[in-house]
């Protein structure tokens, strides 16, 4: 095999490509990652959950000493209103333990935070500092067993009694638990549970409301029941639980009425008028979650192909042909496993940086548009869901590409996986999620003909011409399928930045435009007066395009990661480092293309031969990385403190050179042993000799 | 929504196809999974490591008072000699817990079946009684640190001193530690060590050896070492470990000489002339592992699917145009992600009773030819990685379909693939197997041209003409790419079992020869005298080919797992049963071909309309199978007991019954609250009716 282990040129300058993965916040990812090397702040493999969760309880509490979780809160409080900086360092903890991460989420991301934007000063006043040094432990009260997604629908009531100005908390049937809250099996000394607030007969629909629910000392208030979720699949240093409510009653100042409040005589206000938007803008506040997980999964791929990369680089098996055993990453398929992952994760880390500045300047206020809002939450539901995925496909890659190695729990990569499997369906589970984006690209295609008619529609679809929409909406290529099928002629034009861009973004176009069709289609034949069969014949057709607008808003995700990939090399003005990133990114390109290659030819946009042609010039671009794998990861900047993975350590590199040494000295000893097929080969030499 | 919940017609017998899955080996299939409906033989989720061993170790000994271990073994030291039903019988224990099926392999599977195929009746007599009754439980040591998958190359070396006629067991350096045993780190008494055997300065290559290694108080003996792996991503209840030996001694005899024997003065002696043909010998002997594997993933994925399927044809969530929230099960998404899973699954079932048949055939000596052997393993090393992972993907599928409630231990499915991640990389890593199959294909097809040269190969690959191979080798068609083009130009004859199969076999074969092409070429300018330069050629070749190979045997293994379906279904005369399976037979071929849409599209083997054909025949398929769904997971059989998941109790349907009936009530009571936004519409049409 030809020796490909050597450094090539040019080389990435680990630096600058460190930096342009730090991005904005690398002062507050450096401090969070420099604390989540603490030891005190690690798992400890194969603790009992009991100890894990007291252990972890402990953790947050140093988390409060190292003003780790301040960050968000209001400056008079104790904060300093950085609201970038704040998620930044949180998504560096996953790798310290993601229980501690996420209890750290519960308490300060969901609770604390749905006091801060959801309540008014009088709330945070008087509960906020108790909630950042966490005298008060609570718990986020959303989720119900029997609504999980759909939180419209929760079937806990809060109904307010003008006679004693309270409200009743109640749970009417066992649907209405509350279910999968952190905090609220064990710690938790108070709930934000949402609830649908009655007044004078009417619901108003979903608001939030401040429950005591546990003494300090840990016994449950009258009519607050809890029971335990008990061992999960993973986090378990989390005291994830039920509670319900019989009739407990609270006073009607914890209402936490930002959005919409009660006054004493049981009269609604609210500052939005329509029920379903202030529904989702009370909802909206809370996507720092989504956030929040989009980085930390992308920091765990970072952790695993640290791993399995150098794990890679050093592992042999098999003797090759060049008289020792080969290097795993020497192996083509080995390579095919590890490297278009690597890709990945590196659009998947711009894509992350570009949604936490969206996110910053939202909630920093320097840019809080309505559009902006719409565009964080789309961003958001559509980077989630695939970095969530990617981290579990590329930490069970990377396990299985260290064999049994990576099977050990101190190697890392299982128990992150363990840890991480909640991420996908959690804080919006991945499908719905998408389902969300893929609405989205619906209606930006639908307020291109607004007013139009079904013609105009029609010839839209084919004519694919149109404007960008929004900033992370739907977009649309300047040009129409013919110009296409230009750009695209020559194998040589498909590794450009322009071919790759409009064959991702013809795919979203596309396919928002047909299932538009589709959907428009449906009720054509049904009477416009008949509401019931038009909406079931609406829900059938909906229904059938689901799987399809899922796959679309997949692929609006992805043209959403290559640009900002592309956006960040535009960035990086070292020669070497933008060389190397460029075959990266066009890997990730091109390689989205070849997997969906189907489509690409069913449409008629690219030929069978030039999709041979793509996966070849994939094959190349592999190849020629394969030198650069260590350097990139190295550029991930995860210290052994972080990474703590005993095989990324060189041990394995020094257990083979220990063996290589010692059949080298046999050798040299003459006490190597023949080998009995080398024994049978010289005799039928020596046999055909004699014979000759 | 469409009601797709009543049931349909034609429907399955669910006893039929309950007894085609259960397939010859009924009887000890039923009488194990009533064993494993033991409660003793449970997991309880949350037990410490140390605490699981001890239980894990317990519920061998529940095994051996049930008689449940012994049927492989010999009859006149208490077997029954029954091999395949021995298998059978062990796959069924992978849903008591995986620990306690693994350990039990390990010991019985592993251990003891090693002395009873490559020892001799002296070995059998003296330790196969105690192997059998627990009282020595022993290790497997095959795998090094250093060397995983390639067993020929192990660093441990046994030497004979013909002075004391004893061997010395020595591993000379950390990276041939054996590693990852399991009875390693606590429970074994003796190891079966696989070591390189020198004798009279000569190495007769890696044969097996029985090796005391602690007392039965559990003390090491002088010169053994072992070290605990700790803490795994599961299978937490067997203690595997690490052993390495120190010039450890044992008697000449302990060698279990099957295949390979050293007389007093240290003479060598085999009845297999070639070491390599031994050595594969050897080996072969433990395809067992392989085979087991395969089935208890079959086992796993049916449970994955029989939990997912109840709970979503019973959750609802968000409201449907029918006025009540819609069931799971009837979006469009949620059938996608589950029922060509529920196809693949049958498929596989059926191939794993195939591989046991043969299996069967060979051990029990009924059909024990080389030819049959050689089946047997290429069959194993094909279907044990794609249901391995196949498993994970299903079991990680039916989690995410069941939200957070999947991810609760007690719901099974998180403990189910945390314990079954390590089956696609031990028994022979699946990439490496599939490797494996890849070259036996590449092997089947060069002997068609033995002989031949270069030109009539090209013909041959140009013209795909040739004779089926082997049993479960290479086949080919018996027509040419025109014909098949024929069978394939209409979308209805896609359907037809014989097109799919045209497709399927034509992409195997198709993809081989294009490979053995390939690195034909590769030597081509090297000169014949440079075999340094030729082997060098050969491997980089090799190679750059080898991610295609291993596709090319994934192929082949569906190909075959399609026909065992295919064949299964033949033996099903009950008209229902034979139309639903149909329906779910031509699923998991279609969906095969459209799966590899571009490359059919790439070759010209379909048009782009017929591959937008299979899709929406595939979403007819699904749709259709909706309403079977439920009798198909009944059929595996699988009792509550051994699923034990609280969501498959139908506890859903309940809550769900009980929140609607509350709802109702209180309607029909008039003290459900109207909505805040029905009153506004309300307010709307009084204020237009006011207006007009």
């Amino acid at each position: 095999m030809s020796d490909t282990t050597s450094h090539p040129d040019p080389r990435i300058n680990v630096d600058v490509v460190s930096d342009a993965l730090l991005g904005k916040w690398k002062k507050e990812r450096l401090e969070s990652r420099a604390l989540a090397a603490d030891p005190r702040l690690h798992t400890i493999n194969g603790q009992s959950m009991d100890e894990h969760r007291a252990r972890v309880l402990e953790q947050l509490g140093i988390l409060v000493e190292n003003g780790a979780i301040q960050r968000a809160y209001p400056s008079d409080l104790g904060g300093s209103d950085n609201h970038g900086g704040n998620i930044a360092a949180f998504q560096e903890l996953v790798l310290a333990d993601p229980s501690l991460q996420i209890k750290s989420g519960v308490q300060w991301g969901l609770f604390g935070a749905a006091i801060l934007h959801l309540g008014t000063r009088p709330h945070h006043e008087r509960w906020l500092p108790d909630v950042m040094s966490l005298k008060l432990p609570g718990a986020f009260a959303m989720t119900e067993i029997g609504h999980g997604s759909d939180v419209a629908s929760v079937g806990t009531t809060a109904t307010y009694d003008p006679d004693t100005e309270e409200f009743e908390i109640h749970t009417p049937f066992a649907g209405a638990w509350k279910e999968f809250l952190g905090n609220a099996a064990l710690h938790g000394q108070a709930a934000v549970v949402f609830a649908q607030l009655i007044t004078r007969d009417v619901n108003h629909g979903v608001h939030a409301f401040f429950v005591p629910i546990r003494t300090p000392e840990g016994d449950l208030l009258p009519g607050v029941g809890s029971q335990d979720d008990g061992v999960k699949g993973g986090l378990n240093g989390i005291d994830n639980g039920r509670l319900h409510f019989t009739h407990v009653r609270i006073p009607r100042t914890n209402l936490l009425n930002r959005y919409g409040d009660v006054a004493p005589d049981g009269t609604y206000s609210s500052s939005i008028e329509s029920p379903g938007r202030r529904f989702f803008t009370m909802i909206g506040t809370l996507v720092q979650g989504r956030v929040s997980l989009d980085g930390s999964a992308v920091r765990a791929m970072e952790a695993a192909l640290a791993i399995a990369l150098r794990y890679g680089s050093e592992r042999r098996q098999f003797p090759g042909a060049s008289g020792r055993d080969t290097v795993l990453l020497d192996y083509g398929q080995h390579q095919r496993r590890l490297i278009p992952r690597l890709a990945q994760t590196y659009a998947m880390a711009f894509a992350d940086e570009r949604l936490l500045t969206v996110f910053d300047e939202v909630f920093s206020g320097v840019g809080d548009t309505d559009e902006n809002r719409e565009d964080l939450e789309t961003l958001a539901a559509a980077f989630k869901p695939l970095s969530t995925w990617a981290a579990l496909d590329t930490l069970q890659e990377a396990r299985e590409a260290c064999g049994g190695a990576g099977f050990i729990a101190e190697n890392r990569l299982v128990g992150l996986r363990a840890d991480l499997d909640i991420y996908v369906t959690f804080e919006g589970d991945n499908n719905v999620l998408l389902q969300l984006v893929g609405k989205r690209l619906l209606t930006d295609y639908a307020k291109q003909f607004a007013g139009g008619d079904k013609a105009a529609l029609a010839k839209a679809a084919a004519s694919q011409l149109g404007d960008r929409v929004s900033r992370f909406g739907l977009r649309q290529m300047g040009q129409s399928i013919a110009d296409l099928g230009q750009v695209a002629r020559s194998v040589e034009s498909m590794r450009s930045p322009e071919s790759q861009r409009a064959l991702l973004t013809d795919r979203v176009e596309t396919m928002v435009s047909e299932i538009a069709l589709a959907l428009r289609e449906a009720t054509k034949h049904v009477p416009k007066g008949d509401a019931t069969a038009r909406a079931i014949a609406n829900e059938d057709a909906f229904n059938a395009q689901q799987h399809k607008l899922i796959e679309a808003a997949r692929a609006h995700a992805e043209l959403l990661q290559w640009e900002a990939f592309t956006d960040a090399l535009a960035q990086i003005t070292d020669p070497g480092s933008r060389q190397v990133l460029t075959w990266l990114r066009d890997l990730f390109g091109l390689g989205l293309i070849e997997r969906n290659a189907a489509w690409y030819l069913v449409q008629g946009r690219i030929s069978g031969q030039r999709a041979q042609a793509v996966t070849a010039y994939v094959d190349r671009l592999i190849g020629r990385l394969r030198g650069h794998a260590l350097d990139l990861v190295d550029a991930f900047g995860l210290s052994p403190e972080t990474l703590r993975a005993t095989i990324a350590t060189g041990i394995e590199a020094e257990r083979q050179e220990e063996a290589h040494a010692y059949v080298e000295a046999q050798k040299a000893a003459g006490t190597w042993p023949i080998h009995e097929k080398e024994l049978r080969k010289r005799a039928q030499q020596e046999k055909q000799r004699v014979a000759g």
